[in-house]
């Protein structure tokens, strides 16, 4: 496949305050367009630094996405850069401007003068007009690389990429074919061990293993649709039910898809997660048709007045417990009415450990017409991760009642 | 300050499958550590193209802080990589071998074979001890510039970011004095002119601006710390009390922290956002003195059944409304006993949206001792960007609602 690298332009990408997703979902959409993204760089906001790395972009790829420095402000000076690296002054583009000014004046808002600076663009190239800001992106070929400009902001790069970039740049399907396999509470050493026997006798395949949180994604790549059937079908053996969904699945989105087909309803009661269940489950666009909703249990009191533990079962075995746990998911269930419900509880840190309940110390329960069932989780990482993963392995627990019950 | 650049490495981080954290936390750090990172660059698992990295980036930097490509599949190969660069084989670091050994056999796991590649370092250079993972840090000189070596999984990377490099790469503490002041709700534009002419008074400050979402953060930089204070303050007298918080500070932990303050709590009922809000709280180390929990009411049911919303306030109104975002906050804090109420109720799209009340459309309330206020939200980008930013306005509603009620 053609070679694509991808540039992203600001400070605060270098000083720690902005995580780059742009270059993340780029490499995807190039990957669908018949792209090998070979390079990611991050430079500042300093003309003769961007111009450099667009040069040596331009001399290792045949296509280079940048993105970020497009913006009203004084720090925004790609456009200016790319001039230099062209070797072309800037020239106001007076239709950008007249585009800009009626965008403002739609909006009712003041346009600054500032925002002038959007519309001088370098004498060689093309504007590609941006209806959903009022950052113009940019294309010129510096030798015998197409550049592509666009602004930093996600949700306009995201617009250019797919509406503008999309059409000139689209190859044709591409000659590798890719499966991820995705399961929960696997180590990845035992994992690679006993998939790495049953690839060898796939011819051409190839595999990949990717740990994030509690989940183990597979890689499979292949030279061509049947290899890739074949390899997947063999790492399919290996790990049978274990494997909750492929691609572009999430664990919650197979859980909504899976309750979606039985008509049946969702509800959760969180203790440690903190609403992290419920915002997941939500994600999902249409979530609505599954997911009820459920209660935050964050203070023991809540987990009486909302979700009807009783008082003598905190009291006994500690909020953190397979006790509450079970009763929590059974109470939401209840309450709401849901097909089912599910439960977390844990300790989360950094502090509230003990050396009986330690950090990382999490119950989960799922309850539906067939009972309830509750895992004991000990989980490594910070609070964030902890939680995540909690949330991860009570919707796995649900998923594998789900696998179970037909 | 002296020049660090950040090399992650990876297939997973060119293809759209994981987005790049590492590269903005070591940022964060090198800053507090006194040095400037002026560049990321990112390859793939490939032996050439990695050790190629390794000689570009050690001929720009003094410091090379590479993530990832340290595990024990036949895809990490940042070691061997790193041999190439520095002319080195690679030879096996008993030590390091023993020391994995003895990690599986205190989880009681199985070492696989592939585990012995980790203990497989170029001739020169330092095995690091990694206490968190099987995966040894490693370090060595190239030419003028210190290289270190430490694994993509975020936990282990920082423990020995932390605990390793920092103790020997720390320089005195930096020339430039940064701030970093937080708003919500202003456009970028309109801020930058009110506050460049304030800013242009004081000698030496410089600034910046960055619209995250919802927020919008001024970033102010000055050579002193007195100029900074003056810089400082000259911003927070255009914003006045605009401003939620500075550096570190996020709007649910100045919520937090004003509410402990006050020895008050806190409940949430949410629709749109589905748990994000009350997720977003409980983030807050500490948050359990302060946040009781509360409800998600995704279904109208709910609104009805756990926050006491009358089933004819919804019926006149709709779910999406002024009246039902006041009770669902009101129902919610008479529910639980909490000092405040904080609720959402929106259209976050991609469907459900209609000519009347389009996807966008949010109504967020808070009550308290004072009454119930709502506010109506028009916002923009996809459903994560409206959800979070949501809950984000929420938030700075309650925070609003603390600073005029002393």
């Amino acid at each position: 496949m053609p070679i694509a690298e991808i540039l992203t332009i600001g400070d605060e990408l270098l000083s720690g305050e902005t995580v780059d997703t742009n270059a993340s979902w780029l490499d995807a959409r190039l990957a669908d367009w018949g792209w090998t993204v070979a390079r990611h760089v991050t430079v500042a906001d300093d003309v003769p630094t961007i111009a450099t790395a667009f040069r040596e972009a331009a001399a290792r790829a045949e296509l280079v996405i940048s993105s970020g420095g497009l913006g009203p402000t004084q720090d925004d000076l790609t456009l200016q850069a790319l001039g230099v690296a062209l070797g072309a002054p800037l020239v106001l583009h007076e239709a950008t401007l007249e585009t800009i000014r009626a965008r403002f004046a739609k909006l009712g808002r003041e346009m600054t003068p500032n925002n002038v600076r959007q519309a001088m663009v370098p004498s060689v190239g093309e504007v590609l007009p941006n209806a959903v800001g009022t950052a113009p992106a940019f294309t010129a070929t510096l030798g015998s690389c197409a550049i592509y400009l666009v602004p930093g902001v996600p949700r306009e790069m995201r617009w250019l990429a797919e509406q503008t970039i999309a059409p000139r740049v689209r190859r044709a399907a591409p000659a590798i074919f890719r499966a991820t396999l995705k399961v929960i509470g696997l180590g990845e050493s035992k994992l690679e061990h006993e998939i790495r026997a049953v690839i060898a006798a796939c011819p051409g395949a190839r595999i990949g293993f990717r740990t994030l949180g509690a989940e183990n994604h597979v890689k499979v790549a292949a030279p061509d649709a049947a290899a890739l059937a074949e390899a997947v079908a063999a790492v399919r053996g290996v790990l049978g039910d274990k494997v909750y969904g492929a691609g572009e699945d999430t664990i919650e989105s197979v859980v909504i898809a899976r309750l979606a087909a039985r008509g049946q309803t969702i509800a959760t009661a969180e203790s440690c997660t903190g609403g992290l269940v419920a915002k997941r489950l939500t994600d999902v666009a249409g979530a609505s048709a599954v997911v009820l909703g459920g209660v935050v249990a964050y203070a023991n009191a809540l987990k009486t007045s909302l979700c009807d533990v009783p008082a003598d079962v905190l009291a006994a075995h500690g909020a953190v417990s397979e006790a509450v746990a079970s009763a929590l998911a059974s109470g939401v269930r209840a309450r709401t009415g849901a097909s089912w419900g599910v439960a977390t509880t844990g300790v989360a840190g950094p502090g509230g450990g003990s050396p009986e309940k330690p950090v990382g110390l999490v119950w989960v329960a799922v309850a539906g017409e067939g009972g309830v069932e509750a895992r004991e989780l000990r989980l490594p990482g910070d609070r964030e991760q902890i939680r995540q993963s909690s949330a991860t392995v009570a919707l796995e627990l649900l998923r594998e009642r789900l696998t179970t019950t037909g």
